[in-house]
C-alpha cells in the first residue's frame, strides 16, 4: 500500500508541473525586461496636467536609462542601482532628494538592494547624510558581510568608502518643507501615527517609494528600493523598503519585486518573498501571485508592486487609486503609466 | 479539453491535500506547547560542567515560568513576552543583561514580537536604553501602527510610555567586558566583519539570540526574539532578530519560528517565512520545511531555529555543534538540551 501511495504520489508530483493551468498565457521566454515604479500615493485622477507631466518624465527618463543599459548588456544589478539613483536625484519623488520629511522636519532615508543571481543583498534604514542610499545599500552588499546597517553608523561606513555625502539643503526642498508644515498644523495628536492620513495634502504625505525591478540579458533578476519613508514618522520608524522579504527581493529561481505603500502592512505580510513562494512552492504565475497578494493579502488602498520573473513576464499590481509605473522589454513594450490604466 | 483539465487539476488538488506522505508522522492535535532557545553559538562538548549547568539551569527557569503561564491558559503572546524577558535578565545569554558589546565596547539590543492570530508584530533594533527590549517591541506592535522603530528614537518611545530604563552598568556584564577586550586585541582589521571568528573565544562571540515559541491552549501561536547582536558589530549592524520573517514570524495558518545564528543568511533565505511558505504552498510538514531550510537552504555551521505548529509539533533545527534549547507541552514532554543529543 505504501509503494502505490508513493507511485501515487509521483505521479501528482510530475503531473502538477506538467499542469498548463499553472503557467502563465502569456509567458515569455527570453530576452530582458525592466520595471519601475514612484509610489502608489495619491489619486492621479485629481492631480494636475503639469504634475503628472513631471512624473511621467521623471519616470521615462529612469526608463530610459535602464533600457539602453540592458541593451548594451549591463549586469542587472548594475541597472537598477544607476536607475533608483536617477528617481533618488529626482525630487518629484520620495527618495534621496525631496524625500518627505519626519516628525522633527528631517530626513531619514532607507534603500534596499538585492542580487538574484545568489541572493547577496544590502541595506540601509534612517541614513541622513548619504547622497545616494541605493549606492550605500550596494556597498553594504558588496564590501561588508552584512546585510542592514542603520542610523549614523551606516553614514560613517558610507563616509569610510568616500561616497557622496549631502546635507539637510539638499535633501530638503521647499515643496516638502512646505508640506511637511502643513502636515504639522494637521495633526495635533502624534501619540499614534496614522499610516493613512486624510485630507488634501495626501498626494505629497504618500508621494511614494521608489524602486526598480530587472531580468537582464544573462538571465539574472536584482531588485532595488528607496524611500525616505512616511510623512511625520518618528521614533526611529522604518518601513518595508531596506526589509529583505517585505518591501525587496530578488532570487533567479522566481522573480525580483520591490513594493510601494503602508510598509506596516507589507513587512507583516512579507509581501515580496511571498510573491516569490507562492510561484516556487504553489506553481503559481507571477501574475498570479502578485495579484493574491496585493489584492487579498493585503488590505484595501495599500499600496502595490513591481515585479518580473526570470521568463521576463512583467507585473504591476496595485489596491490604490494608481501607481506612478513604467515598463519595457527586449520585444518592445515601452509603458509610463500612473492611474489605473493611463 | 480544458473542461477535462480542470477537472484533471481539481481532483490532483484533492489528492494532494489527502496524501498522507505530506503530513508528519508524529502529528498531534491538541494542547499546548513550548519551545525555548538560547543560541545556537560554541561548541557545548567543550564547555565546562559548570557553564553547562548555568546554561541549562537559564533555561528551564524560562520553560518553568512558560510551562505554569500555558497551563494557565495564559495567551500565547504573554508568554513568549515574560519567558524571554526572564532570559533577557539572565546575563548568561545575549539578550539584555549580559548581551555582548559593539566595536565600540557599547550594548546596542534588537528584539522582535509576533501574533500568530493576526500576524500584528513589533521590532526594535538598535536600542540601548530600554531593559527590556522585547516589552518595547510588543509596545511597538500595541501602541504604535509601525512594526520597526530603531535607534534613539524607539528608546524615547519606551520612555513616553515609562517602561523600565537601564543604562550601561547594567546592561555590560564583566565577563562581556573582558570578552569584548580580547575580542578587540585579536581583530586589527576591522574594515570588514567576519561572522565567524576564530579561536576560543568563539562561545563568547557568539553566546547567542534568545528565543521563544508557543502554541497556547486557545489554538494561537506566538514567537520572540531577543539580541545583543554579533560581538564587535559595527555601523549601526542590525541581524535577523527584529525582521519579521527572517528571525521571527508566528501566523496561526502555519507555524511559529524564532531563528539563531549567522543573522545575514537568515535575512537573505527569508528563513523563517520560507519554513512557512513550505508549509502552506508546499504542504510540507513543519518537520519537513525546517530541515530543509536548516539544512539545506543556510550555509554549514550557521545556526538554527525553534519552531511549533498550529497542531503542536514541535522542532529544533540547528547545522551548528549545539544549540542551546528546550521544550515542553501539555503531553508530558520536557527536554532541556545544549548539544546535539544532549
Amino acid at each position: 500500500m505504501p509503494r502505490i501511495i508513493k507511485l501515487l504520489a509521483t505521479l501528482l508530483a510530475i503531473l502538477t508541473f506538467w499542469n498548463p493551468m499553472n503557467s502563465n498565457a502569456q509567458e515569455k521566454t527570453a530576452g530582458y525586461g525592466i520595471v519601475i515604479h514612484g509610489g502608489a500615493g495619491g489619486e492621479p485622477d485629481k492631480w494636475t496636467e503639469e504634475y503628472k507631466k513631471q512624473r511621467r518624465d521623471g519616470l521615462k527618463a529612469a526608463l530610459d536609462l535602464g533600457l539602453t543599459m540592458l541593451k548594451e548588456g549591463k549586469p542587472g544589478l548594475d541597472v537598477v542601482e544607476q536607475v533608483v539613483r536617477v528617481l533618488e536625484d529626482d525630487a518629484t519623488f520620495n527618495a534621496g532628494r525631496g524625500c518627505v520629511l519626519n516628525e522633527a522636519g528631517e530626513h531619514e532615508l532607507d534603500a534596499a538592494i538585492m542580487d538574484g543571481s545568489n541572493r547577496a543583498c544590502g541595506a540601509v534604514a534612517s541614513v541622513r547624510k548619504t547622497k545616494h542610499p541605493i549606492s550605500l545599500a550596494r556597498r553594504v552588499m558588496t564590501d561588508t558581510q552584512h546585510v542592514l546597517l542603520i542610523g549614523s553608523g551606516a553614514d560613517e561606513f558610507g563616509q569610510s568608502l568616500k561616497l557622496e555625502q549631502a546635507g539637510a539643503e539638499y535633501f530638503r526642498t521647499a515643496k516638502q518643507i512646505e508640506a511637511w508644515e502643513k502636515w504639522k498644523k494637521k495633526i495635533p495628536d502624534l501619540t499614534l501615527h496614522r499610516p493613512k492620513a486624510q485630507g488634501d495634502e495626501d498626494e505629497q504625505l504618500y508621494l511614494g517609494t521608489v524602486g526598480c525591478v530587472v531580468l537582464d540579458a544573462k538571465g539574472n533578476l536584482a531588485a532595488a528600493t528607496s524611500t525616505g519613508g512616511l510623512m511625520g514618522k518618528r521614533w526611529g520608524r522604518v518601513g518595508d523598503s531596506p526589509i529583505i522579504g517585505a518591501g525587496t527581493f530578488a532570487d533567479n529561481a522566481t522573480c525580483a519585486v520591490s513594493g510601494t505603500g503602508v510598509g506596516e502592512d507589507f513587512i507583516r505580510n512579507n509581501v515580496a518573498s511571498d510573491i516569490a513562494a507562492r510561484m516556487r512552492y504553489g506553481s503559481k504565475s507571477l501574475a498570479e501571485s502578485a495579484k493574491a497578494v496585493v489584492q487579498t493579502v493585503l488590505p484595501e488602498d495599500c499600496g502595490g508592486v513591481i515585479a518580473i520573473d526570470h521568463r521576463g513576464n512583467i507585473v504591476m499590481e496595485f489596491n490604490t487609486p494608481g501607481m506612478s509605473r513604467a515598463a519595457a522589454d527586449s520585444k518592445g513594450r515601452y509603458d509610463v503609466l500612473l492611474g489605473k490604466d493611463n
